[in-house]
């Protein structure tokens, strides 16, 4: 019996979507490599196996040693942090290790004091502006390709991309220009570099982009992650229908206010994240509480909102005609706005065949 | 050696913040319950036990479970959860337990299935309009007492209030004037009902009042959290002064950006929280980066802010005679906007004696 906030998954829907993007990936000859930030569990990245996934993307040091037990093919998408070299050579030295660089230093840093062999991908800033090389920035890309060229134990693997912005999209067609931009860059430096580098791969990544474009022609790999939970956001963005969605928080009701029409749930900012979503109809939002069938669920119930969260409190509004239909002790089904930092959040999934499923705090 | 994102915590603040508000509480005459929720640990709830603290507040059954083992007498300072009941039978049998109430509905649930003591607060709505009864709402107030009169379990404590709208002010004003709103609603209820409860309790709590106020008269109880860490958003409403925070952010620097003078940290929304604090200087930001000197740290350096923080990025902009001082594989220290969900979230800390400090995930 569900007590307290717990995070619900559809291990059907996620499959679902596991399954989807695996095929269209297949479908255009490109490399899945799907990230396991998202879900940060060996068992559901198991569930990637029966879709023939043998390597995977993570975000940290700490994921990819927390994965290497069971996946011997690992790239950290995140800038190589120097000040873990010691496991980095340990890792490296045990599987298959690729790592994100894209400056000198750190290049330089790691030719001087690598023990093992790591595939190294430079990032490429496609206009998110986070991190990355300007594509323009011929002396250092060439700089960094100098260091790996000269050094034993780094190989030059390709060039790896973020279309973060993509996340601030809210239509198909902004995705897919993003895409295409991002295509065209990436296609640039292969052009430039295959004579040097035959083998490079282009790997892009973000959920946007993987679930709306279908023109991927020269990408070599995709690494999307969001898309086995799907979220609000990527809904929003128009990823995903609001029935893929595979996580739900489950949420006691805690209080009800009349005169204000609001439900108050145990279920805040340490269940959810602060993480908010503009929406035109119903301005920031925390979630959408959905119909509840068992342990699954259906449709968002119109005008049922999460509108604000603190610690532990989160205050949904409710339309006058359903204020009576929820009492004291009732469960809210709540979609969640960042499926991502929810279940870094919560650090377990109740299935809806009944299992629990926990993951361990990566520090 | 420090290697990834870590939460520093100087000891020495801390219990200098603990002291003062044990002292302030002792000079009012008040109570004295902090809240445990900010720090989330038995080692560093005992701390306060040098400053006299014997009784506690907390937010959830969870963590009274968790503190249970050390504190006899505690708070749960958040609406009763009635699906917990089976929890609440347990630890009532084993500590001093008290709950909070604020409906009909739950009182008159838990009058039938009480199987041990326990003592009820009313919460009262004193104007943050989150949880609460209305303090005109007679009617409403005076059915849970009857309820809890009726029944062989329940005892009433008392009124408790927490102004939690002092979070949004800017000005010491701006927080005395609620905070004597508040007295003004609390002294009135106990005028009004002392004659029925010659002890009842009137317990207030949030960090602002209690740093900032001077004029306790007539309350009984006050129960903050926060104070012990402090924060910028605290520093912004005038709580506390900089160098009172207690907690910083030590994060490794990944990638600089002299283009855009910005340095990408490793510490995102999974370390600090989405919470970000609207300052008039600096826009939007997520923390100040600040000098350091060791394991602890000085004042902030001008300029220096946590711009944004994607799941494991934060991008700290830095000013242009400043940019070649900071090196890949320097760590930044950082003070947290919101220091209770960095907590959360880091659920380690590392203290400036060396000795790190782990809680658990309170599901």
């Amino acid at each position: 019996m569900i007590t307290k906030p717990t995070l619900l998954l559809d291990s059907e829907k996620c499959k679902k979507n596991m399954g989807r993007m695996a095929a269209k990936a297949a479908a255009k000859g490109l490399s899945f490599r799907p990230h396991f930030k998202t879900h940060q569990s060996l068992e559901i990245g198991r569930w990637y196996r029966e879709f023939g996934v043998t390597k995977i993307t993570v975000s940290s040091l700490s994921m990819a040693g927390y994965f290497s037990g069971e996946w011997n093919d690992i790239t950290i998408a995140f800038p190589v942090n120097i000040l873990e070299l010691d496991t980095i050579n340990e890792l490296a030295s045990k599987i298959t290790l690729n790592i994100q660089l894209e400056n000198f230093e750190s290049a330089a840093f790691l030719s001087e004091n690598l023990r093992a062999g790591v595939g190294c991908f430079i990032k490429i800033d496609v206009g998110t502006h986070r991190t990355g090389a300007d594509p323009k920035d011929t002396k250092k890309i060439e700089d960094v390709m100098d260091i790996i060229d000269s050094s034993d134990h780094m190989s030059f693997r390709g060039f790896l991309a973020h279309s973060g912005h993509t996340y601030r999209c809210t239509s198909k067609k902004e995705v897919i220009d993003i895409h295409e931009k991002t295509r065209g860059i990436m296609l640039e430096l292969k052009q430039k570099y295959k004579s040097r580098y035959p083998y490079l791969i282009l790997s892009v990544g973000d959920t946007p982009s993987c679930s709306l474009a279908e023109n991927f022609e020269g990408l070599d790999e995709i690494r999307p992650g969001n898309f086995a939970f799907y979220d609000l956001t990527q809904e929003n963005i128009g990823s995903n229908q609001i029935e893929d969605i595979a996580v739900a928080m489950a949420c006691p009701l805690v209080a009800k206010h009349p005169e204000r029409l609001e439900l108050v749930i145990y279920g805040g900012g340490v269940h959810f994240s602060k993480d908010g979503l503009k929406t035109d109809s119903e301005g920031l939002i925390y979630g959408k509480v959905v119909e509840q069938h068992g342990l699954k669920w259906g449709s968002p119930v119109p005008g049922m909102v999460l509108k604000s969260v603190s610690q532990e409190h989160g205050i949904v509004k409710v339309p006058g005609h359903l204020f009576d239909k929820y009492k004291l002790g009732d469960l809210l089904y709540i979609l969640p706005v960042h499926s991502c930092l929810t279940a870094d959040l919560m650090k377990s999934f109740f299935t809806t065949n009944g299992e629990l499923i926990t993951i361990p705090r990566l520090v």
